[in-house]
């Protein structure tokens, strides 16, 4: 039998098809990436692009020149726009400005890297670049909530193939987000713990949910995972902004985010996958909030996303979490 | 400027990318669908499926055997099954079994035909099966949802080409409609009308969001649409259960529906699309409350759904609804 499993942040039940029980192999992994040519993200089409917000770059290089190994632009066609805050309502509609920001982060000079491909120490610049352009925006007028996501392979919705992530700042504190506020906020006020480290408590002492961890940091297989393999890399510690990271955090989060890649390459054959940078937004933040955790989710799109989902919420995930941590355990990285 | 727009019922804010503008001809759709040979939905391969539980057939006809004009038969793998209900936890963690029912409707015997090409005779038969499974589950110990849906397209998750429609049963009511029920409960508490009998007022008077009506039901273009060409079908008149249908109903729905699918087959050239039927949930549904209208979802899947929209829970909708609905509207059906 099927069986139902709830997620204890966002009590979302999720269908585990533990009879289907799908190995890697069973996936048709759509690989093939978009090409663009020129591409506007390589060392010397930096024109092509806006001009740079950030950039780490070679001493006496000069700006939107060739010479950076992370740079970050605004996008061209932003989902959300700087400009005046307004808010409005039509009968029962209400409606307000898209006001925010649309980042693209480009990760590395090299157009065929990716994550699991990029030396740990280039991956720490990446990591440097979330961190700077979160407490950036932090500033900004308006602005509620920093999202800082990645979309891989065209099956997980990437048009450009060269290594980039994605920010986008919203006016309000994304749906999403609020939910698992909501959740973590009803856990604490029952037990007065953080309802992540928990997490962390009981799947380290289990185990079987594991794929790998370090001295500060930890990757597990959600046992509600929504997605075949589905990863959590998460601080082993309360932290609820990643805006706070240290170096020595950055470091051992590279290195662990560097082998779960390489696992999942290696397991899935590189797979389209989302990675969502969750942590706490941006006025919250101040208030440094015992129950909320920064996470990264790493959502490999394996399944496709169809009508059930859409008009339940629900998920069926046909791979067994415990298989897939295993599987990804397994894996040589 | 992009504008946020915010569902009256859930409350969920969408970005409506005023300025990107995009036309039918700017989405890549897929169109391709997956080929089955010999198809196990076709006349003449009853054996193929479990034993029908529902068909229309001719008088005289055996049953799982040809002469049938719509056939209702359980998911050969499906994804909650029945048995026992269970609950368990471990730790923090809860689980239950994976009750439930999954069946596929197959809409008619033609392996080519679809919701735009059926005549309204037909759509009417499959809107009556829709409504005698919903009824017969409604006695069913342990289920307390069941959600009708419809992938049609690859890019919508279908994995046969015959038309067909999908039933899952659920031993909970799914988070979506979940959502749903407390966004139009805190309306009506505020207000005391239902916040969908409030949305066909406006939007008829307002005109702009229409894409079809008849006496008894509208299609409209939802002022905070998640996606390009989203549509709504529903009574015009307050109906919180698709199980309470009549007659009458059923032969202007039928009609509406085809009209609908007939524009977007025009429009936008056989789209995939996922078709949602969100009725009141079982138990529910005999106090007959005064806050929940059932209504049908069409959702088009020409946009993908990556990094931002799972880390978020917001969408980017790159048409805007007034323009999606007139585009509908002026399409030859």
């Amino acid at each position: 039998m099927p069986e139902l499993r709830k997620d204890p942040i966002t009590s979302r039940w999720v269908i585990i098809a533990t009879e289907r029980a799908a190995r890697p192999s069973d996936y048709a992994v759509e690989r093939e990436l978009p090409r663009t040519h020129p591409c506007p993200l390589c060392p010397g089409n930096e024109a092509m692009t806006p001009p740079e917000v950030l950039a780490f770059r070679e001493h006496g290089s000069s700006a939107n020149a060739p010479g950076w190994w992370v740079r970050c632009v605004p996008n061209k066609f932003p989902a959300l726009a700087s400009g005046r805050p307004g808010r409005s309502g039509v009968g029962i509609y209400d409606a307000m400005n898209g006001v925010g920001r649309h980042e693209v982060i480009v990760e590395s000079p090299d157009h065929d890297g990716n994550l699991a491909t990029l030396d740990v120490e280039q991956i720490e610049e990446i990591l440097w670049a979330y961190r700077d352009r979160h407490l950036r925006l932090a500033d900004a007028e308006a602005l509620r909530y920093v999202l800082i996501f990645k979309n891989h392979g065209r099956a997980a919705g990437a048009t450009l193939e060269h290594p980039h992530s994605q920010l986008i700042a919203t006016p309000i504190v994304p749906r999403a987000v609020a939910e698992k506020i909501d959740g973590a906020k009803a856990y604490y006020a029952f037990r007065e713990r953080c309802v992540w480290c928990d997490v962390v408590a009981q799947d380290r002492a289990d185990g079987a949910r594991i794929v790998g961890e370090n001295e500060q940091f930890v990757a597990l297989a959600p046992f509600a995972s929504r997605f075949p393999f589905e990863t959590w890399v998460m601080p082993r510690s309360h932290r609820a902004s990643y805006a706070t990271i240290e170096r020595a955090e950055i470091a051992q989060l590279a290195s662990l985010l560097s082998i779960v890649m390489r696992r999942m390459h290696g397991a899935l054959g590189d797979p389209p996958y989302n990675f969502l940078l969750q942590t706490a937004p941006l006025v919250f933040e101040q208030e440094r909030e015992p129950y909320f955790h920064w996470h990264i989710e790493i959502v490999p799109r394996l399944t496709s996303i169809a009508g059930f989902e859409w008009g339940s919420g629900m998920y069926i995930n046909p791979t067994v979490p415990e298989d897939a941590a295993r599987i990804l355990r397994e894996t040589v990285a």
